[in-house]
């Protein structure tokens, strides 16, 4: 492995924790973006002009920035780091209060102080995707050839270029190799990229409730929801900024079937049933009679707010093109071939959005290339999502294998 | 059973098979209707001002149409009648071409001479919904108040008013008891509603890849898809006719989503799996890549040109309010207390809308009141859809079924 042989600007920001609802602002360049995308609460390095980043669709780009948080303390050997690879709409603050809505970390259950993902143990590092919008470059950033958002003007990025960005921040805090690479969905297809790519640099991985590849089914979804964010006419042909607009309303509805398939209809059941939202009767009309209903448009209304229309075309574009096999004949053990890294593949068994099939499908790849690698599938009833829910069995996997691995690797 | 004693209109049009992309107008109000909406190619029956349909909302609707077709030939004792009831999209076309589209009626497949549902033996007969928008009344009908179509002042419909509305066609035609109801999703619904609620208007019933009650999931979709319909702002509120525009977007998005929960993953995968649209390389666009992609966009902007979006919110209501169970205290059996009908239950294997354990649901509860019920699931991996398609076991099945019940009810 070699560390790039450039300089990195770190731009350090005290975190503040934003009242929520004041999302946006009037930026400088006259659009109403999300502040956290020029100035994130969070640490950031610059990678300047002279250091691009090759893409995969064949561009180059320079210069760009990743916004990441760290927790606990990275050792002196720099051998307990944990990178944490986030989903879709998730973002680096996995473990503490989300700047814009006060939230708390979206992974706090999981990454804590004597949690599975021990912060007192591991240096947890966790860095906004590329494409993102919390503060690493994506359509929301300022292009430096015309000095306004990048809007589609941004290339299509892949899983790929993602992790690439992740790399060149690993360099640049001169960590050799990480302890372990985890994450969920989207996060988990950066595990198995990390680990398909750069596997000298990966000593354990744990990809959960993920895929190698994008099914037909994934890519319907995902393409429902970018058009409806393109059909909205305030998507202004994608420079809504330009116009100081938000396409509010087709990025709500992307958001509402994006997150029918988070959940399984067993936990739609138990939450919701045909349960009445006022508790009274049918009204008749068009308006959220069912609680189901009335959750679902908060859901979208809520999301808006937060998260950047472009970054959610670009992202979910990136998972579509995600096909770990494509370049190894369709056979995706090839990716692995040599692999030296311990996995950990975690399946939950009511996600019908990478279900069960799909984890398998590593597996037999790994075992195929004799890998080092457990598999368990999770008893639970909340679907897609329950890899972000209190599920004490998946927690305790997580920190046997974390244990089982620290001591492999020698740490204490 | 009475037959209503009030003075109805039949207008028969001469069905023309109107090119393809030609199907809105001009109407005589100004908007752009479909000229099917007012002038149906079918037969219409008009209930006057005096004899109005009472609603589940207590509302009262007058005077009101309903289109319908028929196939074969009525017997000299009228009880070779099958009335077939048309899914959310479907129409009263079900074995002759598309006014609109010119395309074969959407289940020749099934009905026909010689086929499974023989016209040669059976009359049969298929209405457009209330609600609809084939010529039947539905919101793109004139408010005979306004002179105006309805929009969103036709009031909120039901299951139960769609089969009210059927019951007061079957009057007409003076038909006593149907032979058999037959439908599939919310044909199935209606068939059901027939079941439980006309019980000795039907002396046998197949319900077809339904449910006695919409699951929040199923909300949760028609949810997403009327949402994308009320952001385009070509919606203007529902009166979108008087402003002489189509909120094309989000009905093809509406139908984009709602078209993914026909298919099973395994119809995705032989049908596109992750199959390029040109047979070439990713283009690192937003462009549709994938033929899933172009496949949904084609059914998106196919359907916007045969559907009137207004239609497409209050169908969906009322599937969505349908819940059959509700006025017997939860307990579905009783719905269908003493019940002499015949009944034939289908399900499909792959169908993930209305999967098999809601089809269970009705057969336990028909068996709960000792009915006549016979339950068939059908292995297939084409999904929801697979009731309109070719499936030769379940073909035979409803062709065994009717052949059984036929010789029961003394039919040669």
């Amino acid at each position: 492995m070699k560390h790039l042989d450039v300089p990195v600007t770190v731009h350090q920001t005290i975190a503040v924790a934003m009242s929520a609802n004041t999302t946006t602002h009037t930026s400088d360049d006259g659009s109403n973006r999300s502040s956290e995308v020029t100035h994130p609460s969070s640490q950031v390095v610059h990678f300047p002009a002279d250091a691009p980043l090759t893409l995969d669709c064949n561009k180059e780009l320079a210069p760009f920035s990743i916004a990441y948080q760290t927790y606990g303390t990275l050792n002196k050997n720099k051998s307990n780091a944990i990178l944490i690879c986030h989903a879709l709409t998730g973002d680096q603050y996995v473990a503490s209060a989300h700047p814009m809505t006060g939230k708390p970390g979206w992974w706090e259950s999981i990454v804590g102080s004597g949690k599975p993902i021990d912060t007192d143990r591991f240096f947890v590092i966790c860095s906004n995707i590329l494409g993102g919008c919390m503060g690493s470059t994506g359509p929301a950033s300022l292009n430096p050839k015309t000095g306004k958002p990048y809007g589609v003007d941004f290339p299509v990025i892949t899983i790929g270029d993602m992790v690439r960005a992740q790399v060149r921040l690993i360099d640049h805090l001169e960590i050799d190799q990480l302890f372990s690479v985890v994450g969920g969905s989207m996060g988990g297809m950066q595990v198995l990229e990390w680990a398909a790519n750069h596997h000298d640099r990966v000593f354990s991985a744990i990809p959960i409730a993920t895929a190698a590849w994008h099914t037909p089914q994934n890519i319907a979804f995902h393409e429902v929801g970018r058009q409806a964010v393109m059909a909205d006419p305030d998507w202004c042909g994608g420079n809504y900024h330009a116009h100081g607009k938000v396409p509010k309303n087709g990025l709500g509805v992307a958001r509402m079937a994006a997150h029918i398939t988070y959940l399984s209809e067993d936990a739609l059941h138990s939450k919701f049933g045909r349960n009445l939202q006022a508790g009274s009767a049918l009204t008749f009309s068009f308006d959220a009679d069912f609680q189901v209903e009335s959750y679902l448009r908060h859901q979208g209304s809520t999301f808006v707010d937060r998260f950047d229309a472009n970054s959610y075309l670009y992202i979910t574009r990136a998972m579509d093109y995600f096909d770990l096999a494509l370049e190894h004949n369709d056979i995706l053990a090839k990716a692995f071939t040599g692999t030296q890294t311990r996995f950990c593949v975690v399946s939950f068994t009511s996600d019908w959005l990478y279900p069960t099939r799909e984890s398998r499908d590593i597996v037999q790849a790994l075992n195929a290339v004799a890998a080092n690698v457990s598999f368990v599938e999770i008893e639970s009833n909340k679907g897609h999502d329950a890899f972000l829910l209190d599920e004490e069995v998946f927690f305790g996997t997580v920190r046997g294998f974390l244990d089982s691995a620290s001591k492999k690797r020698g740490l204490s």
